[in-house]
């Protein structure tokens, strides 16, 4: 991985040289020690033992031999990982593996009875993912799947597999079903799990190496650890905190990379969840957050680079660029009146596009930093995951707010529960049945 | 389809009833009448011929029975109403259609050179679909399909055909080579383009019944020329601006819909392109526009809610929710530790939880409105599309913005063009070379 700076040293508002050096140290000792806070288990999960990683890739192996289709239940946290590695190795991973895949992170009962119908269930397996085993959502799926499994006379405890905490319900459920269950640490948050068992497993079962993605979280972890400008995580944290004292309220995301455009999507929950936070550590309203945008080059290019070179000035960007690709194509002439497009392949007319659009943002001062992947493999997407990760436990730093919890969800969660009837939330429910009763609305 | 407002009631710093009138109605009569754009092309396709109708239906049967797949070549507004089109009616199309569609939009050699790889290319149909017919991804993707069709002796006027302006380059090209050619009016902008043949034709061609998309179009066509409230496209485009005066400078797009998640891609470009501008029609400096945020529920209730909830008050909602499915189910007693999950559907679930969403971000004063659909069928999409349209050209007006240029592009677009050693941009070449030769990299 490599970090390239043009875009910073041309920006006239951040200068790396006068970057606050003790705070820094403070910042990284504090992280790296564990004192800032008891969720910063994920920095360890870069350590799994030689055991517990031959657990999930027999698992794996005997899953692979038995089964045609995966299918991942979860939400958020347990699926957005897997969904953007999914994605990344779409092509690279061996044909002759015959197991299908798909995550279900939404409850639209459209696409998830169509999928559920498409499938021959005796040849698939579910795997439930929920740190806390209350998650309605995935509940509600599990709910379903297992009358699905039922009508068909299969065992629960062969074609379902549950990811979570040690001793919640769900746990208990999954025992007392025979259900195998694969353990997520306390000190793990959701967003940070993908390296845990919620994203290891299934990134074994899709036939991942997932040893290299270890070995590129490991890099990115040695790396985050130094205490200067090459601490490539801090830095761009410490980018994105001057950007947005300087009104750059908007962070947009763009891989210039079609494999890696849910990268885009499990970025947005990382920095949007854990830095949109009402109240700093020190109990201060502070309403801050940095919007997340997505993006994905060269495409956007036709959609929303008109917006982030000519709208307001309120926006910095993250370039990610692959150097190498897996295929590629020289362009003959064949298109006569566009004699331009000949004795260049295909992945240089991608990246003429990119160096573009990064040097005419740079040239009306907007500022942008870029990622450098030498290619897409296990192990640069586990430096990228880390390096995101890291990156954005810096920044909550830095914003000295609480990077690993989310009371901003709970009111609308709680709204839910008032509408499914729970008890105790009967005010809630007073307040949400008069607000249903009430709106208003124009009939076409 | 309904406008549901009790966010806007609810939000202290708007009263529609203070609406400015004679603004109102000067603006939709401009826009109708023609007078503020020669760009408006797009507001007569709902009139389609029936003989060009039956010109779209007859060549996508014809096409339909020769071939097994189905690529489109296009980018930005070539392609993003065909994918949001598709992923809409991923499930309801007969199945019994055995023709396979495919949208690239990118150049990522990775993608495409293994899709072409993939592809029975003699029962593989490609339409090339660029306006101007001079966009660069578009033309490389074509040159490298006319070199996989040489290769395998295929005929390029049977497994080719355009759409594009007439009479340009691409489409001279076409006629020499005996393609077939749709074409696209002038005086309709390639974003605003959906409903020509830009997208029409691949709509028949997958299998939908294009006559209820138009349908749709023209309710919402009439609906747009009324001079009251009820005229929903002017209310949201009022609404979202005196959200922008109040430093709502972002418009979430969260769809409570899995099959509907693309229409925050078509509707961003939308928004984002015709409003992000630098300078307003006087001439002035304004830097305005507004940042489409794209989200999907329930799905980022667990990813960006938690920002839009306690992060910066600088974001208003645009919800859109479908009213029956297709599909549906009832939830069994089967998780005991989560009796609340028993005895009601798995929809119901999805519309407590927007309902939700909706009435937390209400109580905090956050604006929103939504959109509601009764069902997803060609009728409605073709409604969503034109209320999308509609919105964004009233929206343009009053920002008195050029709604229909792209200038802000057309640097990047340059810098490209140098590097490929287009012949009159010297300067432009020394610029980019000179600043590819002094970016500064940290490396891990």
């Amino acid at each position: 991985m490599q970090f390239e700076l043009s875009g910073i040293y041309n920006y006239k508002k951040i200068n790396l040289d006068k970057i606050n050096k003790i705070q820094r140290k403070k910042i990284i000792t504090n992280v790296f020690s564990k004192k800032s806070s008891t969720m910063l288990g994920w920095l360890d999960l870069v350590d799994l033992s030689e055991e517990d990683i031959c657990k999930i890739e027999d698992f794996a192996f005997e899953t692979r031999k038995k089964f045609k289709n995966f299918v991942v239940l979860g939400i958020g946290g347990s699926a957005l990982g897997t969904k953007m590695i999914k994605h990344a190795f779409f092509d690279s991973i061996n044909k002759n593996d015959k197991i299908k895949s798909f995550v279900c992170d939404n409850i639209d009962s459209d696409y998830f009875l169509s999928l559920l119908k498409s499938l021959n269930l005796k040849k698939t397996i579910f795997n439930v993912i929920t740190k806390s085993g209350t998650t309605s959502e995935t509940l509600a799926q599990l709910s379903i799947v297992i009358d699905f499994l039922k009508k068909k006379n299969i065992s629960l405890s062969k074609n379902i597999f549950v990811t979570t905490t040690r001793d919640n319900e769900l746990y208990k459920f999954a025992i007392s079903n025979h259900i195998k269950v694969f353990e997520i640490p306390e000190s793990v948050g959701g967003r940070f799990s993908v390296l845990s068992n919620v994203g290891l497993v299934p990134a074994s079962i899709i036939g991942l190496n997932i040893r290299d993605l270890l070995k590129g979280a490991e890099k990115i972890k040695e790396n985050s650890q130094l205490l200067d400008l090459t601490n490539i995580a801090y830095t761009t944290a410490y980018i994105n905190f001057k950007g947005l004292q300087n009104n750059l309220t908007n962070l947009v995301i763009m891989p210039y990379s079609d494999r890696l455009a849910l990268v885009s999507d499990y970025f947005a929950q990382l920095w949007a969840e854990s830095l949109g936070k009402k109240y700093d550590l020190n109990g201060k309203e502070v309403f801050t957050g940095q919007n997340p945008i997505k993006a994905v080059g060269v495409t956007d290019q036709h959609s929303q680079l008109q917006l982030f070179t000519e709208g307001p000035n309120d926006k910095l960007f993250m370039f990610i660029k692959v150097k190498e690709n897996l295929y590629d194509f020289q362009l003959n002439e064949n298109i006569r009146f566009a004699p331009y497009l000949k004795d260049i392949s295909l992945s240089k007319l991608l990246e003429y596009e990119f160096l573009s659009t990064q040097f005419s943002l740079t040239c009306l001062n907007k500022l942008n930093y870029g990622i450098y992947l030498d290619k897409i493999n296990e192990e640069s997407i586990g430096e990228l995951i880390f390096y995101l990760q890291m990156t954005t436990a810096f920044m909550g730093e830095l914003l000295n707010v609480n990077t690993y919890d989310q009371n901003g969800v709970e009111t609308s969660k709680k709204f839910t529960k008032a509408c499914l009837n729970v008890v105790g939330l009967k005010k809630e429910g007073k307040l949400i049945k008069e607000f249903i009763n009430n709106r208003r609305f124009i009939k076409l």
